[in-house]
C-alpha cells in the first residue's frame, strides 16, 4: 500500500481528489500516536483553507429517517450549485463491525454525484475515551472545497452534545408517533436545536404532524433562544417524496444569514474552537499517562482500583500526585 | 448551613441516614477542586462497604416510560424485601435548569417509601468534559446499604456507553411505534443490553408487540454476546399496569445468578473499576492543566485556537510540550 507524504495529501485534498481526501480522513482518524504528528503537520497546513464552509449537524431517534434525509437533502443543495460533503455515522458497533440494516447501501445516489463526498466513520468510541475526529475531518472537507458538511449525529446512545459543538446549524428530525409527541423530545436537544423538520409526513399523519407542530412551537416559544431573533420554524415534510426540503433550504440560508449579520456565527465558531482545543489537551495528556515513564505507577494503581483495594477516583488522585511530582 | 465532616457523613450514610446520604452525595458531585479531597476521604472510608448491590442500568429513547418503569419496579423489589436507591437523570437542560415535563413528581410513590432513595442527578455535563459522580454515588448508595442501585440514563443525547460501564445488568425499555422497529434500535445499545421490556402494551398494540418481539429475537441471534449461555430474553408489559414485570424480575435474578456462577459479574467490575480510573486520571489532569502554573501558556494557545491561527489540536499539542518541559 502506498504511503502518500504530507504534501501530496495536501496537494490532492486541495485538488479535491476524493481518494486522498480519503486518506487524509484516515489519517486524522487515526488513533495510533504514530500517526499524530502526520496528522498534526497535514491540519497545520490545510488550517488557511478551512472555515469556509456551512457545518450542519443532523440529528434524530433512529428510524427518524436521517439517511433518506442527508440523501434528498444533500442532491438539493447540488442543484443550488453547492459541493457537499457527509460525515456519516457508521452504526458499527463498540463491540463488533458492522450494522444491522447493511448500511453499505445508504445514500447511494448521493455517493455517485461528482460534487459530493461521504465519508462514514465509525460511531464506535465516541465516547468511550478513544479520540474522535469528527471536527478535523471537517476542517478536511473544508479545505477540499465543500460548501456544505452534513454531519449525522446516532440518535441513541451517542453524542448531540459532541456535534452540536462543531456545526453552524443544528437540525433535528423528529418523526410522528412513539408516545407523548413533546415528551419524544427532551429540553436539552430542543435547546440546541436551530431548525426541526417534521419528516415522513403523509396523508394519514398530516393533521396529527401539524398538532405536534403546534405543540413544538409552543414548547419552543418557552425557550430560552440560543440565536437572539431566531424563532425556531418547523417544517412539515418528507425527505422520501422530497416534499418541504425547499422550505427547509431556505429556512436554513436565512438562520445563516442572520448569524453571520449578528456576528454569533464568527463567536460561537470562536467558542467551538476552544472546545475543541480542550478536548485535544485531554486526549493528549492520556496519552502521556500510558507512556514508559508513568507506565509501571499507572498500570499499579490501575490494578488496586481493579481490586477493589482503592476507590477508582482516589487511585487516580494518588497517581496523578505521583505523575506530577 | 451546617458543614458535615467526613466522620459524620461517614457514620451518616452507614446509618442509613437519607439527608446525611444526600449530603454525601453531594459533595462526590461536587466539581469544585477544593471538595475533591474530602471526597476521595469519604469514598475511601465507605470502600469497605461497597459492592454488594445489583447496579442496573436503564435506557429507553424519550418517552419509553422510564421514569414509570423505575416507579413500579422499584416497588416490586421493596415487596420482594429490598431496599432500593435510584440514581434518575433530572433531565435540566445543559443550557437551562429544568424540565418540560415537571419533573419533580416523578417517582412519586417510590419516594415516599423508607426503604427507597430517589436521587435525581442534573444531566448536564456528562459528556461536556465536566466530572459526572454517577459511579461514585452509586457506591455511597451502596455503603447505605441498598439492594438494588437503579440507573436512570437519558435516551437522546447522552451517554449509555457511559452507564453501561457502571452496572451489572443493562436493561433496554422498547416502546412500539416510530417507523421500523428494527431500525429504532442501533447495533451498538443492542450490543449492550441484557434484557429487553417492550414497555406500554396494551390490547390494541399486542400483536405488533409481539412481531417486534420476534423480530428483537432474530437480531438478538445474530449479535455476539456479551455473557455465555444467556440469551437476552425480551418481555412484553406495562410498567402502568404492573404487567410484566414479575416476569422481568424474575429474568433478572436468573441473569445475576447465571454471571455470577460464570465469575463475569466479577471480572466484569473488575474492568469497570478500570475504566472508571481511567476516567478520574483524565478529570483531575484537566484540573491541573487550568492551575496557576500552566493557566498563561494554556490561555495562549487556547486563544490561537479562537483566532483560528492555528487548528485546536495543533494548539493543544504545542501546549502539551510546554506543559510537560
Amino acid at each position: 500500500m502506498k504511503v502518500y507524504s504530507i504534501s501530496e495529501l495536501t496537494e490532492g485534498v486541495r485538488a479535491g481528489d476524493k481518494r486522498l481526501l480519503g486518506k487524509a480522513i484516515t489519517l486524522v482518524e487515526s488513533t495510533a500516536p504514530t500517526h499524530r504528528p502526520q496528522a498534526e503537520e497535514l491540519l497545520q497546513a490545510l488550517m488557511h483553507y478551512t472555515g469556509k464552509s456551512v457545518r450542519i449537524g443532523i440529528t434524530g431517534v433512529p428510524g427518524a429517517g436521517k439517511s433518506t434525509f442527508i440523501e434528498s437533502f444533500g442532491k438539493l443543495a447540488l442543484q443550488h450549485g453547492k459541493r457537499v460533503a457527509v460525515l456519516a455515522i457508521d452504526p458499527s458497533s463498540t463491540r463488533n463491525k458492522g450494522s444491522i440494516l447493511g448500511d453499505k447501501t445508504r445514500m447511494e445516489e448521493l455517493s455517485r454525484e461528482p460534487n459530493a463526498f461521504i465519508r462514514p466513520s465509525p460511531s464506535s468510541g465516541i465516547l468511550g475515551g478513544v479520540a474522535n475526529a469528527t471536527f478535523e475531518s471537517m476542517l478536511i472537507c473544508e479545505a477540499a472545497g465543500y460548501d456544505f458538511i452534513l454531519i449525522e449525529t446516532v440518535g441513541v446512545g451517542q453524542s448531540e452534545v459532541l456535534v452540536s459543538d462543531m456545526v453552524d446549524v443544528f437540525l433535528f428530525l423528529k418523526i410522528i408517533g412513539g408516545g407523548d409527541e413533546l415528551q419524544g423530545i427532551k429540553r436539552g436537544v430542543m435547546e440546541m436545536v436551530d431548525l426541526i423538520f417534521i419528516n415522513k409526513v403523509n396523508d394519514e399523519n398530516r393533521r396529527q404532524a401539524k398538532n405536534t407542530k403546534v405543540e413544538l412551537l409552543r414548547a419552543l416559544h418557552f425557550m430560552p433562544s440560543k440565536e437572539e431573533k431566531w424563532k425556531v420554524p418547523v417544517v412539515l415534510g418528507s425527505a422520501l417524496e422530497n416534499e418541504g426540503l425547499d422550505e427547509l433550504y431556505l429556512k436554513m440560508q436565512e438562520f445563516i444569514a442572520l448569524k453571520k449579520a449578528s456576528r454569533s456565527f464568527h463567536h460561537t465558531r470562536r467558542r467551538q474552537a476552544e472546545k475543541r482545543f480542550d478536548y485535544w489537551v485531554q486526549q493528549y495528556i492520556l496519552q502521556k499517562t500510558q507512556s514508559e515513564n508513568s507506565g509501571d505507577i499507572y498500570n499499579e494503581l490501575k490494578q488496586n482500583a481493579a481490586d477493589f483495594q482503592e476507590n477508582p477516583s482516589s487511585a487516580a488522585k494518588k497517581f496523578i500526585d505521583k505523575f506530577f511530582d
